[in-house]
């Protein structure tokens, strides 16, 4: 693991990730002081009193002089924000370096780009894959991170330097790195996790609206509430992650309602051996895939 | 919990729930000897060899003499084969009760009334909300069953006496007993649990076919593997359920696609307020639905 050391940690967002962040760097032992700024006065107060944080700023310049290390951990429209927000370039320390937890990655390094003028160098965006369903500072974990992969999307023309910081960061908080183009990270991750979740909102809506829904809920076994765990997420967060992956999000959903409605017409025709045939081939697939973790 | 004795018990189809079945009824001391039939030696030599059957029958005739209990526990085609199966009503001793373990019910039932004859009023079709993606009897557990929901459908005409012993019969098992219409029941379990699965085979069917396959799956967390976790289940199992619940799971699959399509449209025109209002109400629901387990 490669060394990290922070003496001012700034955490932009106390919420699960972002105090889970801040729990494990503490305890991996490599920050000093740990600051949070956020939108809400009650959430900082809670995360000093649970010692997420050492103290709230409430504003940028008092936050950000001396910092070594930002981290912006809020919903990823507040991240799109603050960076493009003036006074937060102009107060960020030369020195610093600054990443980020969103889930959509494209639009954050564009606004990145557009907002930090020549400290975009020390910015590298990151994409902690862990988290839950639930959310708030309450829930900050510090082994959250154990194991759980990082992406990082750093830019060209990003100082190695910052890029070396930020990777020892995130390992010293548990995580294998991976790196990954931004453009493709939002592609594949639209997959992996953006349409899973469409797909459990999309359900927990029709079910909710069903004058049938008290039954259907007292005959469900374990595959109806692991399909819709997600669907306990947090709300704002996942607005914003599907505004901001909107066409690489459509696309999949497209393709979904292809897959959904080829299963359908089998069904309709009666055709036990194509749908044997083609269950048996998805239980291999995912098979092979649960194996290999 | 109600007093039960079966002195020979005959279970049809020794896989996973079969199988756990056994194993909690002989754990609760309420079973003398407990047969198995089914179409695969292998399986039953295995099972006996685990000791969750004392031993096998191929035929009828020798496994239902002096039967007390009969459960029916094969994919729901393979059900629906015995009981109309006419070598199987002939051997069923007059006094035997007969239960199932199928997901579906109305097709059940109705091949209970065609192929029983008179012993159809000793017929109990029953449906265990239980079971996992694994299948098989070395998966058999003794405690699958604690807890669990399990919905009876018994018709009118049926015996009291009947009733009362397959009603004793799960719950020595340890399940929880509802009683339901068969039409109802498979309109209900269409959504709480079909439908989920059908979304799981799409999912896994359109991830499984994309180039971009193995950079997903590598990037899943939790939300996908929960997700398509039911698409391990055993490939003929589920076609048997999505043939034998074709119209209702057609249905609920019609709202589904027109819930996602509701959803793409507001993130097509970027309607953020809906989103979080929508995804708001859901997670209220689902929290509610939770706590409430």
């Amino acid at each position: 693991m490669a060394e990290a050391r922070f003496g001012k940690l700034v955490v932009a967002g106390v919420g699960m990730i972002g105090g889970s962040l801040a729990r494990a760097l503490r305890k991996a032992g490599c920050v000093g002081e740990i600051v949070g700024v956020g939108r809400s006065a009650e959430t900082l107060t809670k995360a000093a009193r649970l010692g997420v944080i050492d103290r709230a700023e409430s504003k940028w310049g008092g936050a950000l002089a001396g910092a070594d290390a930002v981290v912006l951990a809020a919903p990823v429209n507040a991240i799109i924000q603050i960076l493009t927000d003036p006074a937060f370039a102009a107060a960020l320390p030369a020195g610093a370096v600054v990443t980020d937890a969103g889930s959509v990655k494209l639009n954050i390094v564009n606004a990145a780009r557009a907002g930090l003028g020549g400290k975009f160098s020390r910015f590298v965006a990151a994409h902690p894959i862990a988290g839950a369903e639930r959310s708030g500072v309450a829930a900050a974990d510090e082994n959250l991170f154990h194991g759980a992969a990082v992406v990082l999307a750093p830019e060209s023309g990003v100082d190695d330097d910052a890029l070396a910081a930020v990777n020892a960061l995130w390992e010293s908080a548990g995580a294998r790195i991976a790196v990954m183009d931004a453009g493709r990270h939002d592609r594949i991750l639209a997959a992996a996790s953006h349409l899973p979740h469409m797909l459990a909102y999309a359900l927990s809506a029709q079910l909710a609206a069903s004058e049938q829904r008290d039954e259907i809920f007292a005959c469900a076994a374990g595959g109806l509430r692991d399909f819709t765990r997600v669907a306990s997420s947090d709300p704002e967060m996942w607005r914003d992650i599907f505004l901001n992956n909107r066409e690489s999000l459509l696309a999949w959903a497209g393709g979904f309602v292809d897959s959904i409605q080829k299963i359908s017409e089998l069904v309709e025709q009666g055709d036990g051996e194509a749908l044997r045939e083609l269950f048996l081939q998805v239980k291999n697939t995912r098979d092979k895939f649960v194996a290999g973790r």
